[in-house]
């Protein structure tokens, strides 16, 4: 509990790394939907492992095949269920992680609620289930035809693109391996995350997601907010620290008078400190929000921990991990994005007479 | 949609500044619970308006009335259902508000969204609302008897307290108006809203707490982590625009060698960058967040703005408003965040055979 | 847990039939609705205690009072709430309840599963919670206006309306007190009633509901369908110990080749064994169904029962009861009626392009 | 929407009879259940097709496949994945029922809903769905593993098994293929399933499930009653027509006097006219219940229908399906019990202090 997402359009989902499959159930799906399954595949590439030097080399081609609720490419309104196979689960020796708990991941945790785990590979906490999301992320982005969503690198450790996203030409996030839409801010952002995996270190950084053309009135009042259900979206993601969204903690810094975001006599604002939603809903105006990962846990460096039994035990780190998850999380933004704007979309054709 | 929060202690609410009452619904609060209704009140006294020279100077007593759910002076199990009365709705005329869209408020989005709105006060988008939170949160803190769960104001504007939580008394945070628990902070923070006061000007802050002696194993894994499902409270306060739980933002800067939180021999860990939080799930370490809010829309100055026919007219800004939201919102902070892990609490009984 | 009902039109309640009032919350009634308030109330009139010479002579005049929501008489878009205050709670005597289980009564039961109860009046257990379902369902007919949706008594005892509902005036259910479309049998149900009364003694019967001009679609596939949703909601009254639907229990006595709805080439069926849900879902046709109620638990006679300790005790029967709850219950099942239709009318909104 | 069932421990579903697999998702199950999957196996070869002489002939062996969320045979508190092959989708030719509308299937309401329909073996409508129940049930039997739960054929046509449950030996219900647990009514159903078979007809039935050690406590009250969910599940498997539990329909031709359950001094009753449940809450008597089932829509008959154009057509019925539905219902009547008690089971943990 709870592995559901979403009210209308709802995503529940299983899987651990290192069993058979992984996979979901979208319910709620409007029928009629043509699918493109390129584009769902394409999304799916975007986040795999091995799609370039600064990502885990671990190799997986991240196949979805869905098993229901498609019929003629259509949706037909009933549940969609889909699985990922698992290839690369090697069959490898886990005593070193078997009874040791691993630094600022989820095996202490884990252990301690459920009285046991499934230590490969992390199990269930790995993030390899947000795969799961995408494919859900990429019918969501189909359905929403005329909304954009573009999710891009905004920081990586100290490196800070430092442009509003206006100056940005979006066109240029998939042109770099950072997705950075700035090149020579992408340049510095690969060469640091280089330097720290040749340490065997990690490194933290940020995201920053667009909604572009987001029509006015989607989101609910009090406990359903627009913002409040991106932000509990943003904070599923294994790794994330911290949500914000239009002025965010730099508008907790400002005064009133600075702040109000004026009409123009079309409704539109003229500032857009708001982020696009007012009272939980959007105005119209794009909607944007920056999301803080922390450096991943998983080091290839020799570190101090306990086992189980509570001893003091020095480990070296091994395997094939992402020395930096931000490139790779882009997607994965972008798809929760897109379920949210989906959910409340079809909320909000309930919401007068 | 949606008035509800939680899956087990579940608070569902309605009302609006200016009808007769505002209300809620308590469902799921175990039997047997012996209630302090002088804490109850003494929490919504915390919130209420009138308190100090730097919030709003609107008097309204913020009595709840219990109706159901408890006999002799326990709940029964079943539905806790209560009213606070609004004895303050001057019927006063709003035809200045009534066709004008004030800018960074809910009016424009509300009309929009639901074709007409409740303008009095703001309707259902004005924060009275939070005073239903309280009444929810000071039940959830008494199921709760072990943890501790402080509030404080730790930033107004550009005045921040810039000192660990650990550094702090807890017991100072009522000893000052603007609860921060640092007297010399305080008085600067305090000073600070006085002369944005004067100037009818509003000015925005941060608010940070830390929740102690949580049990390890609340929280549950993908869509309902602890800290997904305390942002998505935090997220649900009026004029709160950003959530950082742990290392935060600043958690996004740092390398993974540095951000790691060691183990010692008992399960506790050297650090905390982890805020008490890993995998979603507690480890019995102090939980502790900030959150970020905006300055409040209301300013008492003149300002440019439309009208729902989409004119531009010249508003004088009038009426008793809070020059800042932080100190008032520090109780409603922590009501949530006792009505999270009451929640969790509870669902955590069945997680394991 | 769980006094909510319903997923987009969603009623929550509390309310014991003793305390201060009873009351709820209606959550996702879409915006713009004009509402009657004298049909509401006249609703509540058809069940309220009282009302005639077969039912429990308690006096209650059960005001509905509504708290938000609401303004300019259209439905905001936001949550209603409502109270219904308790004027006839006598301070009275409970000694003789208070420690003893009254049989195929909730005591024992309430007692055991929360370790004690409130046993004024039957605490949350009472009937009195349906008045709260009466306002819910009489906003949903409202909201509902071309589908027409009847319930009447269709058996008291052995005496059973032998007549297909084709065949019914609906317009003369309301012409006598035991709500009973057909005079004959009406005073026949009456005068058994009466002589039960008198024996003080209580005597079950059965409800017959017919919605008509339903439209097309409602109901959604597998856990959600109509019928499932319909018998839950009917299972939900206080003494309910059946449903069935279309041809129900009798239709498990025959075949196929006489039990199939033959269509006519506009869609419509030459028979409607199928109760105007196919697959779950409304076909256009009648929907029809037919709700079991057991004779009222409260006798007033001498009994023989046991004491919390596990003592037998004979107790006299007292107080103001209903000898049958059918009549009372008529608008009851029509007000869930209306709430499940109107929770498929606004999920049916989203179920395709 | 929605293709979900349960609250604590809940199966999300998806699948059509024609797809690559059915399956499903089981979230909230608790950690730490060492899972004998013969036992789940065996409970699925219950239902499956081609078992006797006396349901469809189609073979499938129905083997399920778990994906996630156990290890070393225990389940790991996450959310449990699993599948079961389609073996037996033959690539026919469906161009008789693809413009077609079967007389009471779901082919004309799914139409009118979605716009379209998979017609292929009725889609998502096919009761093949029923076999991922049994998998959550199998394993909901092993979580309750004090409560004994028996479903048997009480009825097939007009041949009525007349005899209480309590002198009936349930350890006979497998002995024979229509799954009655007295062999000389068994065979009577048998003959006159196989009379109807030959004629290309089929036939109704109930089935009665008993209940047995279920702990006082579950069921919730108002709107969560453990009758409700029984009802509203059951009235969710295709072709169940109606419900009743206890005294049922015959109790609403009782005087309260005859229908009472009195105490014995232990809290049990002499009677149990309440069919164990009380106010919505078990009271430790038995529970139990019947479930009505129509006949079988497909017959292998000719028979007139219209075309999804509104013409009339006459359509000589074929395929292999079952002649009566009850027998193989048995095991799913028995897997939907286990999962509303399962549910129940874990929501009662956080019922009192």
């Amino acid at each position: 509990m709870s592995n559901s997402f979403g009210k209308l359009f709802k995503l529940s989902t299983f899987g651990e790394s290192h069993g058979k499959a992984i996979g979901g159930i979208i319910d709620g799906c409007p029928a009629g939907l043509v699918l493109n399954f390129e584009a769902i595949q394409a999304e799916l590439d975007r986040r795999k492992p091995g799609q370039s030097s600064i990502v885990t080399q671990r190799k997986e081609p991240d196949q979805v095949e869905f098993l229901s609720g498609i019929f003629d490419k259509k949706t037909t309104g009933t549940s969609i269920g889909f699985i990922i196979k698992n290839t690369n689960q090697k069959s490898k020796d886990y005593s070193d992680i078997k009874d040791t708990f691993r630094p600022s991941h989820a095996d202490f945790t884990y252990d301690k609620k459920y009285g046991f785990r499934d230590y490969r590979g992390g199990g269930r906490s790995s993030a390899r289930e947000t795969a799961n999301w995408i494919v859900a992320g990429a019918i969501a982005k189909q359905l929403l035809t005329k909304i954009k969503i573009n999710a891009f690198t905004s920081s990586v450790g100290d490196i800070f693109l430092e442009k509003p996203y206006r100056d940005l030409n979006f066109n240029l996030i998939e042109s770099n391996i950072v997705r950075c839409p700035d090149e020579s801010y992408a340049e510095k952002m690969i060469q640091h995350i280089q330097e720290i995996k040749k340490q065997g270190d990690t490194v933290g950084g940020t995201i920053t997601c667009v909604a572009q053309n987001v029509p006015i009135g989607l989101g609910e009042p009090i406990f359903n907010k627009l913002h409040a259900k991106l932000g509990s979206a943003m904070l599923s993601i294994n790794a994330v620290k911290g949500f914000e969204y239009g002025s965010g903690f730099c508008g907790a810094k400002m005064k009133g008078s600075e702040h109000n975001d004026s009409f123009n006599t079309d409704g539109s604002t003229k500032s857009n400190l708001s982020g696009g939603i007012q009272g939980g809903i959007s105005n119209g105006m794009d909607i944007y929000f920056r999301v803080a990962f922390k450096p991943v846990a998983t080091l290839l460096q020799k570190y101090d921990t306990i086992t189980k039994d509570g001893k003091s035990i020095e480990v070296q780190g091994k395997g094939r991990h992402d020395p930096c998850v931000v490139p790779r999380a882009v997607p994965i933004v972008e798809a929760l994005t897109a379920m949210v704007l989906a959910d409340f979309y079809l909320l909000n054709k309930t919401a007068k007479l």
